[in-house]
Order: structure tokens, then C-alpha cells, then sequence
């Protein structure tokens, strides 16, 4: 394989192991992995899931959705929103898969009960701290009442609470991790009990984020994990604490295209177009887009410690370079440009390669 | 046209009397416009700047240029540094096209002269701040190496000198801009002052960047200018100055799926992987991801004042919303995202309609 272009390369083995870990973890404490596949939106991983035993997996839209049911997936949560718009396309899956959506209004549930057409398994979606959706967790009337809603559709069935923790984002250390997931699984546990003093039984407890799923070893009372992005980590998930830089399993190939001597600083091939524009901020208080591995061959090496893409515009990375790596490394040569967020850069980019070479195909494969 | 997703819209008359207005400011001038196509990538896009009577283009990859190549454009620069790696495709375009490329080391005038099978024009990237990419225009000597390292080239024509002053894009008024203007192209006319003085003659000068484009009025001894982003403008450009909110061209109409009373935000469908995760700062020294247009009809409304997008996750868009627009909207609703930078917006889009729903053809249509 010759790469010319920007190229997303996939640490397969890596990613098994990923996987594999997860899997055994879930098993361990009898909790059913329903994976968020928004984080490769690909065929070829899934399959590397499915080896795995898993047989549930979870999406972040209608269109993800309908291509891994075109895949032969047959159990599939919508964990966003439900979009009104996108009602016909939500029958045709309900009508081939077993479905789940997530509703936080009566509104909705009253919207899914007029126009759905087959049968829908509901999930109240919870707010236990992140303040993106969901209803807050000490709102009880509010939950009460969207429960009530669903109990009297007559093709919706009220399957469970679920909830994104996505406020462990925030989190730099495996003890920060572990407070929020007590305390948001202690919300979850508490909604429960309060529906189920109610008429309301039989209701699952659904998380999901990948750090709290990487960290966590407290997992009373709870079905299902949802995390993502583990299967192939990032920046973002190494400087929290999920994982270990030996735990990454993409990087993108980046042609270097120009040196500058007096800045130490290599111009490459790969920008915002390529990892996306997300930064973090490193552990010197440095606004970086991505840090460097040191090579690739059949695996991923080690971190290249002193260096880091400072800046992304559309088509450039400007990577601040440690000085041996600087001499070292000329034009025509890759830089390997761990991303700080993998979910972005693998929805960019198009070509997508196992280090062995193999294809990946995903949802925007063909372009 | 039925919106179902996130979905970019252009107001073409705007995008029209854009590229009319800097058409009619370039001739005005004498200056060639080479307007930059990275910022639509689009063969529709293209056709409205045919229509203007632009004939030469910039591009920021050498895809790129394959793909305005194959839509019948012949006189295209790919304003980034050669990427050694897609040599063949350089050989493959400059036989059937004038091809323009970007020097700034003598190592790769030497790759090219040493591999190049069909005639080129090669510009000197000049650094005159930005520090981004180019030769720092008070190093002469580096630069008249490279220049003596084209003149002995077989089949490259030195063409002139080129920059960029994207340190343009931190200015925050009209003056900043101006100012900033008048430097760089001092700088530029130094630099070919001192190239004439050598035996090189015929040196033209090349500048780019949307806010000088938009605002300056002195263009004495400039020859070309490659602004792009001016044909649809968006939260960026209005914020430092190059543009009325009236003048932007674009929108990202998405659905809104949920409400949150407590908060006074709407959740809409549209996130990172629709309009980026580039962010900006207002006034008020808020970091957010988008304004809201009030209504969107045969033309852009104007600004919802008091609204923004102030958190973007992969398909989420979290708003902040003045009081009227949160009690007005409702689940199902359209709401219309200015986006930070629209290059991106637009490179991340598959769907894109102008208002009256004739469908714009990009690179990335199809999927």
C-alpha cells in the first residue's frame, strides 16, 4: 500500500484487543455491551465486534442506523433524539429490526404513538449531570409522566432509563472517572426505584461513555454499557485516563510537505479536514490537535515525546517538532498524527487501511 | 425540497452578488482574480464564478484540482506545498492543464525539475507573517537560492511570489485588516525589488485571503489576489470585519429535537460531523459554534440576537436560545445554523441545496 494522501491507519490487532477487553468486562459483571458504532461507522469493524460475540449495538442516527441493518445488524438503539422528520425512515427500520429509540418528552412519545407503524422499544433518556439532553433525574413528575405516555402506546414498549455521562469528558484522572459514575449509576439506580414503586416494572438501566466503561469496576444494578469510542481511543481519552498511549489503535498518515528550521516546526499534509478541528489542551496548558507517534510498522509506537500538531487549518497541520525528530524527518516522509478525537477523524476521512493493508470500508467509503 | 437532516443551504443571489462584487473590485484594479474553490469544492459553485468570467483558479490539493480539472477548468494553482507523493498526478494534470505549484525549498524545485515530465509554473511561497507556511520575506538569501534553482530547471517558469497573511483572520475591525494589508504587501514588493535587482524579471506578486480581498483599497504593484471564503462568508468573517451579516450566503438547516425549559436551549440535529468543530469567540468573550439566522425564506433573515450555538458534540448542537425564539420553536422545527466556517460546514455536507432547491454538486456528493 502507498500512501500519498492523508490516511487513517487502524492498529487492528489493537482494536481486537479493544474490543476483547471490553467484551470479557461486560461479561464479567453480566452486563450486555451495546457498543456505539458512531465511532467508526464501518462494516469492516463491525465485523471485528460480531467475532467478539456481540450482537446489539447502538448508533447516533436514522442513516447509521439503516446501514448497519443493510449490514445484517438486527438490533439497533437510536441514542439521539428522535428526529419528527425522519419518521418514514424510522417505520422502515422498526419494521426490520428491533428497534430502540430514545424520547425525553411526552411530546414525542405522543408524535411516535400516532405515526408509528410497527413495534418500538422506548428508553427515557436521563440527565444525570452532562446538561446535553435528557430529562433531569430530580424531575421525577417529568419521568413519571413520559412513562405514563409510553405505557398507554399501544406499539411502544418501555424498555429502560439510559443515560451519557458525558461529563467524565472533563475528568484528567481514573479517580475523577469513578466519582461520576458513582454518582451518576446512584441517579440511575434511584430513577428506577422511584418508576418502579409506580406501576412501571421490568425498567433497564443503559450507560454509556467510553471512560466510565474503561474505568469503572462498581456496575450494581445496571444492563447495559454503551461505550464507543474505546474500540479505537484518542488524545482526548488518554489524557483523561481511559487508556494507556499503547491502548490507541488509529493514527493518520500525514505526507510531510515542508520544514522550517528556525520555527522547529514540519509542515504536513493533514488538517482540518482530515482529524477535524477538535483540540484539547496538553498537560503544559497547550492548545494541541493531535500528538505523534513515534513510527508505525506492525504496530502503533510509542508517543514522541516533545512533539504535537500546534496547529490544523483546512488542509494544513503545523506539528511542533522535539529536535531529533526535526533532523531526522524530510519531505516526502509520514508523520503519524494521533488524533485527538478518532470518532471525528474517521468520519473525514475516506481512506481507511488496517496496518496490514486491508480495507476498511465505512459510511463514506466510495468517495 | 423536504428537510430531513442537516442540511447546507446557499442563497445563490448572495453568493452571486459576492463573487460579481470582487470580480468587478479585481478589474477595477487590473488584478487578476483567482478566486480559492476549497472553501465549495463544487462544480455547481464553479459554474456561478464561470459566469462572473473567472477563468484561472486555486485549489488546496491536488485532488482538488483533479476534480476541477475533469469540469473543464484549465489555469489552476495548487496553493499548498507540493506533496512529493502525488508526483504522478502532477505529471497527469500538467499535460492537460496550466498547472501552477508552490515552492519554498530548493530540495523540492530539485524533486520536481528531476521528476517533472510536462511544463509547470512555480510560485515562492513568501512568509510575511502568518507563519504558517513560506520563506520569511527578510530572508533574500533563501529565497533567490530557490529562485536560481527554478531559473536552471528544464521545464519550470518562475512565475512570481506568492503569500498568504491568514494573521489577517485575528484582526477585529476594518483598520486591523487594512493594516495588516499594507505590511504584507510591502513586504511582497521588497521581495520582488530584490528579485529584480537579480536577473529576475517578470516577477509577479499573488495574495491571498478573503479579509484584505474584502476591505483593502491599495493594490499597487499586486498582480493577483486568490481570496475564497468570500463567496459565502460566515460567523468568522463578519466577526473580524470582511462582511455584513447580510452578506453571508449560507446556512445549515437543522432539525430541532428537543427542548430543555430549565436551560432556555434547543437540541438540534446538527453537530461536529455537519458544520465542524470549529469554534470562534463573540463579543461577550462566549466561545460558540454557530449563530442563528431568524428566518430563512427566498433570502438569509437576518441575525437572531441572543442566540447561538454554544456546544457542538459529533451529531448534536446544543443552543442557547433568546426567549421569543425558544417559545416559538418547537420539536420538528427548522433551525438555521450560520456556521463558524463554512469551508468546513461545506466540506462535511453531503446535502446541499441553494434556497430554491436546486441541488450544488461537491467533491464529497454522491454519498
Amino acid at each position: 500500500m502507498v500512501i500519498r494522501r492523508p490516511t487513517l491507519l487502524i492498529d487492528k490487532q489493537r482494536a481486537l484487543h479493544n474490543i476483547y477487553r471490553m467484551k470479557t468486562k461486560a461479561d464479567r459483571y453480566g452486563i450486555q455491551l451495546r457498543p456505539h458504532f458512531k465511532t467508526h461507522q464501518s462494516a469492516t469493524v463491525g465485523e471485528w465486534f460480531r467475532s467478539a460475540g456481540v450482537e446489539a449495538i447502538t448508533v447516533s442516527s436514522v442513516a447509521m442506523a439503516r446501514y448497519f441493518a443493510d449490514d445484517g445488524w438486527s438490533d439497533i438503539t437510536i441514542a439521539f433524539p428522535v428526529n419528527l422528520r425522519e419518521m418514514d425512515e424510522i417505520n422502515e427500520l422498526a419494521e426490520r429490526i428491533t428497534l430502540h429509540v430514545l424520547v425525553e418528552s411526552a411530546e414525542t412519545v405522543d408524535f411516535l404513538a400516532n405515526n408509528i407503524t410497527h413495534h418500538l422499544n422506548a428508553w427515557i433518556k436521563i440527565d444525570t449531570g452532562s446538561h446535553r439532553t435528557g430529562i433531569a433525574s430530580d424531575r421525577p413528575e417529568e419521568i413519571r409522566a413520559v412513562a405514563g405516555t409510553i405505557a398507554n402506546a399501544d406499539r411502544i414498549t418501555l424498555k429502560g432509563i439510559l443515560t451519557h455521562a458525558g461529563h467524565t469528558y472533563n475528568a484528567r484522572s481514573k479517580e475523577e472517572i469513578q466519582k461520576i459514575h458513582e454518582d451518576s449509576t446512584e441517579q440511575m439506580r434511584n430513577v428506577r426505584a422511584m418508576l418502579s414503586s409506580e406501576r412501571f416494572s421490568g425498567i433497564e438501566i443503559s450507560v454509556g461513555d467510553t471512560p466510565t466503561a474503561s474505568v469503572a469496576e462498581n456496575w450494581d444494578g445496571i444492563d447495559e454499557m454503551r461505550p464507543g469510542n474505546f474500540v479505537f481511543y484518542d488524545v482526548i481519552q488518554y489524557f483523561i485516563g481511559s487508556c494507556g498511549f499503547e491502548d490507541i489503535a488509529v493514527v493518520v498518515a500525514c505526507p510531510v510537505v515542508a520544514k522550517h528550521g528556525g520555527r522547529q516546526e514540519i509542515v504536513i499534509y493533514g488538517g482540518a479536514v482530515h482529524y477535524s478541528k477538535d483540540g484539547t489542551v496538553d498537560e503544559e496548558g497547550r492548545k494541541i490537535f493531535g500528538l505523534i507517534a513515534d513510527h508505525v510498522s506492525d504496530t502503533i509506537g510509542p508517543v514522541r515525546s516533545g512533539s504535537y500538531v500546534r496547529s490544523a487549518s483546512q488542509e494544513h497541520g503545523i506539528v511542533k517538532a522535539a529536535k531529533d525528530l526535526f533532523n531526522r524527518i524530510k519531505q516526502g516522509d509520514l508523520l503519524y498524527v494521533v488524533p485527538v478525537h478518532s470518532c471525528l477523524a474517521m468520519n473525514l476521512l475516506n481512506d481507511v487501511y488496517t496496518l496490514d493493508g486491508e480495507r476498511v470500508t465505512h459510511m463514506r467509503s466510495g468517495l
